[in-house]
């Protein structure tokens, strides 16, 4: 786990994900395209046909507690479970003063004013879920969230997005935008 | 302060800081050099003539809690005085199972255990610092840490390092180079 895996996200003609949608949440939105293409560890293959490349990078856990963790860790599922065919990718960035806070300040917004991780168990081991940092690659967005669920829980994630965008903690957004997508085959039906 | 500037510190035949020593604190050092450069915010800039280059990326407080934050802040010298014409950079692994560890723990550790922030006001503000993430850069070092400090506190300095390293928090670094350094103009001559 604690080894940092670098992922590329890119938007263009190809990838095994069917983008349905693309939406502003916050500030700026990214342009629409066909398909999304995930790569791991692959720094130097750079995809062509591209219309927007996003990158992050998993990294150790900035605000969960041992008991935080322990109880994620007992529950949670792995990316690429085969019944998991509904995705959303969920790049974020957080304002200046966000960042100026002292550790235990965001914490306390993070967690015990927003309940960011207290929600996010309720809809364990549903959802599955990757955090990746992308504010220390001085790209556009500091997190690119990846989430991965089957269709008949999506109501179910609408729910916990919906209830994470009205914490305490959703004011230090600046910018969100929600992509969601399908997972296709080579032929480009649904899986 | 919060927005991330990447630093590039290359070790070759150029630069505004001669070398005088490269030394192995725990695990394989770094090959010698004459001069070390140091670029801010240049990453297509490519140093020629150069036998390594670390990068790093200055990031928000991970550790530091609100009250800390405020004694450092009302003490701390910026870099680039005339009179700190010594420097030292220390690169930084931490082992796996230090990353695995949840915040409070790494907390608990890096403070209420040993002092890493108690200690280091102690030596404000004659030694200026700043310190640069690489682990989310995928570097050989997790940390970069630059100091600046004047001759007359070169014994200062290497109290507070000695003090750091026998802390239980350094049982976790895997891998520490000690690199010092002396400011030159563009002749070679001491500042």
């Amino acid at each position: 786990m604690p080894s940092p895996t670098y992922v590329t996200f890119s938007a263009g003609t190809s990838g095994s994900w069917r983008i349905d949608r693309i939406a502003a949440v916050t500030g700026e939105s990214l342009p629409m395209a066909d398909r999304l293409a995930v790569h791991e560890n692959s720094r130097s293959q750079m995809p062509t046909n591209v219309r927007w490349i996003l990158r992050g990078v998993t990294s150790n856990m900035r605000y969960t507690n041992h008991l935080e963790n322990e109880s994620l860790a007992a529950i949670q599922q792995r990316l690429g479970r085969p019944e998991a065919t509904r995705a959303a990718l969920i790049p974020i960035r957080k304002t200046e003063d966000w960042w100026s806070l002292a550790q235990d300040e965001r914490r306390a917004i993070f967690e015990e004013h927003s309940r960011h991780i207290g929600i996010g168990l309720e809809y364990l081991p549903a959802i599955s879920r990757r955090l990746h940092h992308s504010r220390e690659l001085l790209e556009p967005f500091d997190f690119l969230t990846w989430f991965e669920y089957s269709p008949e829980h999506s109501e179910h994630f609408e729910r916990l997005v919906h209830r994470l965008r009205h914490t305490e903690e959703w004011r230090c957004v600046e910018r969100e935008v929600d992509i969601r997508l399908s997972r296709v085959d080579e032929t480009g039906l649904l899986t």
